[in-house]
């Protein structure tokens, strides 16, 4: 079939999105998880409000301005940031969007945790801070028990703030880890004193296995509404379970086992996530997309590629999040059927 | 110093791109080759102008849509698209881009060929051709001297098609197969009674060596105007050449050895280009940026880093072209004054 999209283009199918939000969904209630989807994978407020009506218990962001992209339309009344905020500028935004949602925001140092206070010290609603844990990650959090501890009681004096919970972005494979560490943070927490009311953690190459750190309250996951080759690959998921697709167009055949296409870097990015190829072309396991350039893909094979200068092709991409942020609108399908394009609302919102 | 801009943030020192413009210019005097730069680096009408400006015949794009926004403001009035269009709606799109300038296009293949005929031979302008090479980079092109003469033949055929010269987009350090490629193909059109009016060739890591195939008569080059981090490792230009850098804020100091800022992927891009890290902190070179995620980027060194919360850094990127694509805006500044964002209008330009 022939798509009537100038190409390349990103199709979401919402048959198969849904379906990934039913399923997770289920599978939070059956463990008593609350279900805390991350929006970097799809960052479209319509997507957001099904996962919500999922049972979703409200959205992760990673920065202010995403977060004031999601609520923009409504429905949205729930929101953690996942990111140490810093600066004038984002504090005060900051501020005002807890004027509009429940908002809970992460710190791992205490000069983090000062500029939260001084910005919500001034009056308003309170902000409730979550500590970042490193559990083996190694990109933010405290490295011990003890640090979350110290942490969470700095919260807790500081004019403005209250402390909520303990929240992770852990490695894949490491529930035990999280389990240890949090167990032993939230009793040193409950030493000083504090209640520890949330225990946030995430990560969609270990969601189905969330349920083996009992200790979790929340579970935070983004590419489990798209899925992508790097889950694929992981075996978390099936093809057939992928929901964005990148539809391009075949320019060049200039020998029988090399094709070019008109999706390079601008559509695909670079990311491997330590696969080889750039994505996975549906219905053709035996191409490989080997190189790309900002606006060329090019596809080889171990004999012919059977491709022909104006073909379509769908590509399951290595990573659906980074996608979705390189385009202004994907284009919503149910199986064949286009339904439209929809702008990507918090596409491009960095800071 | 503190620049007073929210971070991550794209700068661009315009003092620098302008030098820049004008060195690679004189370079193209001198050795009396046409002068087109690709737009793809900057996606700013404004520069573009500038290019114009200090010399430049025209520009280089890869795609209608992003000509259609660089022509948009006025001042530029020869693009060349160096790329195979393909299908109804871009045909349609080029038709009105060559009623509002001179517009020159490529083909590796006659199916282009006809497309570009049908949308063309209705009337109005025709579209001048050129017949993209494949000198080595094998991306597209057709291979070999008589098949550029088969379908230069091809072209000048079709109605409402004009045959105007050669193209190619040669690997790096492939000037003598260049020159050998064209002056065979030139002589072969030739001997078919077509006149090869332009001979365009480019890319950045070699535009110092243009004139060592002086068969070409215009050079394509990009990445000169910003350069970045995979040119300094090239030895094509300093640190001090560098007019884009990546503004970011140090947001969490876990350990001594180790600094989160808050530039990840959606800004710096997982483009190595054969590079180790994502870029080079402008006067630490004892500093690796080893590993990114979306909004997060890890900084390591050997000893201590030095760096603190809320502290700013510029990076140098691995490449400028892609980041460039990353933001709404960039900042433009001379020396240390910020002048104002100026949004790129080229921006996500895909199709």
């Amino acid at each position: 079939m022939l798509f009537e999209i100038e190409t390349p283009a990103v199709l979401v199918d919402l048959d198969i999105a849904e379906a990934n939000i039913d399923r997770f969904q289920a599978y939070c209630r059956l463990h008593d998880l609350n279900c805390r989807p991350h929006i970097k994978t799809h960052k479209l407020p319509v997507l957001a409000q099904r996962q919500i009506a999922a049972g979703a218990v409200g959205i992760t962001c990673q920065k202010v301005s995403e977060a004031e992209a999601m609520i923009a339309d409504g429905g949205i009344d729930d929101v953690l940031l996942t990111y140490n905020v810093i600066g004038a500028g984002k504090l005060s935004r900051l501020r005002a969007l807890a004027e509009r949602v429940t908002l809970a925001v992460v710190a791992d140092n205490s000069q983090v945790v000062a500029g939260l206070s001084e910005a919500f010290a001034a009056g308003g609603r309170p902000l409730s801070v979550l500590v970042e844990c490193d559990t083996g990650a190694h990109r933010c959090g405290v490295a011990s028990p003890a640090a979350a501890r110290d942490l969470a009681v700095t919260i807790s004096r500081a004019p403005g703030l209250v402390f909520k919970g303990l929240m992770t972005y852990p490695p894949v494979g490491a529930a035990a880890a999280v389990q240890a560490f949090m167990t032993e943070a939230k009793a040193l927490c409950e030493q000083a004193g504090l209640t520890v009311s949330v225990i946030s953690s995430g990560g969609a190459p270990d969601m189905w296995n969330a349920h083996q750190a009992p200790i979790v309250t929340e579970y935070r996951s983004g590419t489990y509404i798209y899925n992508d080759r790097s889950l694929v690959s992981r075996g978390v998921c099936q093809w057939s379970d992928c929901a964005l697709t990148v539809l391009a167009t075949v320019v060049s055949v200039p020998e029988a086992g090399r094709a070019i296409i008109d999706a390079g870097t601008k559509v695909l990015t670079s990311d491997l996530l330590g696969l080889q190829g750039y994505g996975h072309v549906l219905g053709r396991p035996d191409l490989m997309i080997d190189q790309l350039s900002e606006e060329h893909g090019r596809i080889t094979a171990k004999g012919a590629t059977g491709l022909a200068v104006g073909q379509q092709i769908r590509i399951v991409p290595n990573h659906a999040c980074v996608v979705s942020n390189m385009v202004d609108a994907v284009y919503a399908l149910r199986g064949d059927k286009v339904e439209g394009a929809v702008l990507v609302a918090a596409r491009g919102k960095v800071q």
